[in-house]
């Protein structure tokens, strides 16, 4: 590839298939679009349906991530998006401050409240507890997701919907969704702003699912943390970034559904294959 | 008032003292302005802090609402908020439609999802079995209001800044914000949009307090309900619009600091005063 | 059969299996002896372990209920009892009292409290304002036997080992123990004592399974009410008599144990069988 | 004092008055007489009730606590217990063994089950992991309540008739009640019987209260733990055992009636005034 002496550091391809079997017609909220914003740049996209039902695409103002409505009619439907995206080097520094209150951004300031899943008013004094005597910053929230990784069993299976981060801080059970809400809820309990990210991923095993880590925010920036140790942080292409997993679901169904296939893959594309 | 044949409809004053004992500086985060938006009008305000500490005032850029942001220092802190507000009529049709799914405007959406305070999804079966079977619209969530305002017992006291919306569903005991919540979260897990409202209120009986009800999204607009029914809806001054009372408490505060007096007043300004 | 004029009214034979792999060495503690107590008498039974590992078996000394004590070794366990029951009938009247408090039996009394499965504590204002209206005695007891039908889902799977009566009061929906236990609450609640009854039954449709239903103090003796309307209560073999599933769970192990079969079958034996 | 070379190793004096204030015909039950059981023995006691309503007292055929029961009339009720109490030493060995399942006594079996607030089956794998690891015995029953110690606050108020040992786990804060059922909880989650103690004691610090502390199955015998650390072992003076809280409560009120005066003194009786 002559004349491209610096290639993108990181370029994914993202093939998304979801299929349902649906009863009645049902109107679907996705969240499957990858993240256009921040460290995240769509090169190209496609998403087909079929049937081929009207869609509407609506890009919150702010966060810049992208939900798909529409309303399928009985029978199956079938969605496939497919992506090449690039991603900025995450080589953060590593001992971000963490920022005062009185500093934080206005907008900012709304990710230190409990949410449905991340009930850090509950945990506040656990987490003091266990991190008010570390020194603030980078490497607080890393020994937070620390915390996680050794204190909690991650099992398929194990929790439901309606599980939240104070259910597995006394379960010490979960999968990574689970653990990003103890990771959020945490930070929150200690004044780090914090928010959830789903995102695709690479994972060292199969299946392939979304994936789902925190952000805090720190150094004036939003930092992302894997509890899960599944994924490098370079191998994560955001969909969106929300309260808690109820802002970011890849899919909210109002109808009786039954979700028949979810095959969300992430493939880097070697350097030699960038155009 | 020659000339001037018709009044505004609702003329009210606001008087609001809060003060506070710091023990060390601390950040507060307020929301005690009368929204100007929506079917009210702010005619005149002021805010005085005593000491006069710097304040820093955002308003949501979507909703209207108002942050006061301020760092006071150990000792007591004063604060003073007046306003006249004029009120627009609140005699909305009493027979408004719920909105179809695929017709709620974008960013109305999120108001279907459960919150810290406001689980909708663990009051699903609930909901359905309770207010299923009635015909859809205002009826239903005035049924709601009705079956809350006759079920649960209004007593001071009886709960907690972790009380949630299921708490009191089980519980059948609460104030006012978990009379909202349990609106809120019926109205959601019956798919109708609904949000906590805070706001100013003529009670029948002091103290004066601030006071929280809900609002459900019924013939494209949002209405209002009181299950309470310690205020008339006329009687309100909306502060802030929110998922639940995280997004709309009167003060949030980072720091060692306990409240010596909280006196919220609302007073109706007679036709003959206005100006 | 000429001469026996009265045969038994009810005569059940029992046919239960169970088995296990077992990883390690594991302590079993099973109750699946029929009660030869209150109203039923164990004409003959047989218990057979295959491996013959020793038992001891232990009978309450105040109830009557039997634990089966084993530790297997790894490898596959099965257990099979077989028993001939015979069962007075339990045409009770159907309008015994309640029995003041200052009256019930001293050792009665604990069927009041709160357990784990069973948190009357805060189910109180619900029971009250649900049943508090009703004439006390054994119609207000069935009115909380029908409301549970009326008001909750079966649905196999819906809960978990963990489900308790105030979290099936919330989402509505459970299996036989949760209906139970919800009737166990509400009427502690009320001051009735009540209690879980485990039994062998006989169901209109497979698969066969232990049953679980509520006893409540009534007419100074205990009363079966089962609101799951699943079985009659003419076809209960009871097993033990609880505080909550706690007490008469069939099966509790300490260790590494997996269940292969489940095949508790309760047989009606003809009058003409009956020796 | 010729003749008694071997004076009581100790020996106390108890004083305790209660009063309530009844609206209406009330029945409680009381539990304040000291244990007459185990390592005390009761030397003298007197019961005084003003007015004189008629009592039964009842001891638990196992255990040996006794129940005061009885019904006051409207009015004021004041109860009146004195005992003179001789306390075996409790210099345990301090490395008892814990005992396998399968040679634990039948009738303390039960003392492994959860309970209304000591919910061990939810705290299974946190127990596991922060005590899993230890060496069995003593030291690890110590390890818990020192855990405790270490882990929670003491705050008067902090907690609720319906808090739990989950919930304090997870608030990290409560009274010597809560201190104790999050220590049985702990142990039975790790197969070791375990159950609450009711006592008098004596305390560095004023008010003077009931006492709750927890006992585990060590050596074959049942050894104290105070996580409090508010009183030695032996100053406490047993009332009852129970599986929690709820079986142990100094009295339980069914009717509306408001408690006055609570004053449980324990005093220790020096030696020269020992008979």
């Amino acid at each position: 590839m002559p004349g491209s002496p610096l290639p993108p550091p990181h370029l994914f391809d993202i093939q998304c298939s979801l299929s349902y079997q649906i009863e009645d017609a049902t109107d679907f909220l996705f969240q499957i679009h990858a993240l256009n914003a921040m460290d995240q740049r769509v090169l190209s996209e496609a998403l087909r349906l079929t049937p081929p039902v009207p869609v509407h695409v609506y890009a919150d103002p702010f966060l810049g991530h992208r939900f798909v409505r529409l309303q399928a009619p009985p029978g199956e439907l079938l969605l496939r998006y497919e992506a090449r995206v690039q991603v900025e080097g995450r080589d953060w520094e590593d001992e971000a401050a963490e920022t005062p209150i009185s500093e934080l951004p206005d907008n900012v300031l709304h990710n230190l409240m409990p949410t449905r899943y991340c009930e850090s008013d509950l945990l506040g004094r656990a987490a003091w507890k266990l991190f008010g005597d570390l020194a603030p910053g980078t490497a607080r929230v890393q020994a937070i997701a620390d915390w996680i990784f050794d204190n909690l069993d991650y099992e398929r299976g194990s929790t439901q919907s309606t599980t939240t981060a104070s259910d597995v801080y006394l379960s010490r059970v979960g999968v990574c969704r689970d653990f990003a809400h103890l990771g959020v809820a945490f930070c929150r309990a200690l004044n780090i702003p914090a928010r959830l990210v789903a995102g695709y991923a690479i994972f060292d095993e199969p299946p392939p699912d979304f994936h789902a880590v925190f952000e805090a925010y720190l150094g004036r920036r939003w930092v992302l943390f894997d509890p899960t140790r599944l994924s490098r942080r370079e191998d994560i292409v955001r969909i969106a970034h929300g309260r808690d997993a109820k802002d970011v679901a890849f899919a909210t169904l109002f109808g009786p559904a039954k979700m028949l296939e979810m095959n969300p893959q992430l493939l880097r594309v070697p350097a030699a294959a960038a155009p």
